[in-house]
């Protein structure tokens, strides 16, 4: 299944758990592995927890080790080379185990899209494979 | 399968290889996937070589380039944001593939547990997938 | 299947999406999932844009976040602590979806063997899962 995503900002990070968790239960698997996995270069997945000042913490964090604009050669062909390094850093995909037909997440555990060079339109794949 | 696993430090790299590599020996799959996910924010799975030096390594690395306690927003809530950064910057999850009922690791491949929060009980789900 | 790579450099990103996409083809696998993980814990598998500037910028981000030599203590064992560190950053495997018989990329994506301890003879698997 593929989620489209419109992100309003340059950097964001979208709690996409619910859309997810549908899909799951949707699916006719019962047990198995759930993987959301981004199909852009300058975005990517994210694991953790839904609180506010987290996710402040993480883009900042992602800024101070990737500063923009800091001399990269890939900005003389596109000013984003920032993005692409953050997405190398953060990968490309998550994977969750399914159990009874349930995505399972810790309590604190949210699946976030991480936009990176928004604000744009966005396909993330959800993947659920096991047994029926 | 749920590991149950007890941290003894507030970080820490717990080598798990042996219960994975049993759980994949006791499953029914001979070729396919093995998961090993966590379900805490807090906390990641890595692999990489078991030599003291460098768990030491892997552990400072991090601290340096997440110091805690740095005016993060999230300290306010709880005062643990830099093992969140850290958490995502590592992942809550590793695949690894699993040959002829054998997880296929190289030489000097091993599975840890990385608290970054402890000590606590924590939970790490081994999920094996394929075919009989 | 076991692709051998054979690296020219110390650290280096080598494009492996050909052949991982020739194997998801000659696979019987119509829907499901190609996880691509090297057996070494000096190298990585990434997913970004193959552009000459671009992979520069990787190389050299990780030099930066990690030096090499600076102190570690696995480099008294063996001189090459920043490779693992930077190993451990990037992580040992991806994970993209297979959609009728096709490895699901998108546009800008390439997947990438990171050697990060070269030149050596390494080995990626890539194993496919799903319904046929």
């Amino acid at each position: 299944m593929l989620l489209d995503i419109h992100t309003g900002s340059r950097v964001e990070l979208v709690d996409i758990t619910t859309q997810v968790e549908e899909h799951v239960r949707d699916s006719t698997i019962r047990n198995g592995l759930c993987v959301i996995s981004t199909r852009h270069s300058t975005t990517s997945i994210v694991i953790n927890e839904n609180e506010s000042g987290l996710c402040s913490d993480i883009l900042n964090m992602l800024e101070r080790l990737i500063p923009p604009s800091a001399g990269y050669d890939h900005d003389r062909m596109d000013n984003n080379a920032d993005a692409h390094l953050k997405a190398v850093l953060l990968g490309s995909s998550e994977t969750v185990p399914v159990i009874d037909g349930k995505l399972v997440l810790g309590t604190w555990q949210q699946i976030f899209f991480a936009e990176l060079d928004g604000p744009r339109h966005r396909n993330v794949d959800v993947t659920v494979l096991g047994k029926d």
